[in-house]
């Protein structure tokens, strides 16, 4: 079994409200900072073992708990330790 | 002025309890990956224009607003448009 160590990246899709950016956009620009968009996402940093494909088991990951296809992009980065 | 993308990344510092890691770890568990440790962390693309130091500009933006010192460590990739 190898180890590996998945940088797992999930926005919102194109036309889904980003309520939290634009709260953030917001808030910048009354700090004084001139932004034209925020996207907000959440990130994992996931180690684990597997003895199969690492990328197959990341694509499990996220579609059946971290990701929610219907809104949610995905992509990762894979790295062996 | 010029337009710079930057995306800015999040996490936790070392020792700083990770409650949804945690939460997310045993997830992961009882459906069947054999994972060691999950990291949460939180995720900002943000398009902007200065005349300035952009890399300056992001660090600002990040001590006083998108993350807190006490708790969060935080790195960025800056891109110019």
């Amino acid at each position: 079994m190898s180890r590996y160590k998945a940088m797992i990246y999930i926005t919102l899709k194109e036309g889904i409200l980003d309520a939290e950016g634009e709260t953030v956009r917001r808030a910048l620009i009354s700090l004084g900072f001139d932004v034209s968009e925020v996207k907000s996402g959440k990130m994992y940093i996931i180690e684990f073992k597997c003895d199969k494909d690492p990328e197959e088991v990341v694509e499990k990951m996220c579609r059946h708990l971290l990701a929610n296809p219907v809104v949610n992009n995905y992509k990762y980065e894979l790295e062996e330790l």
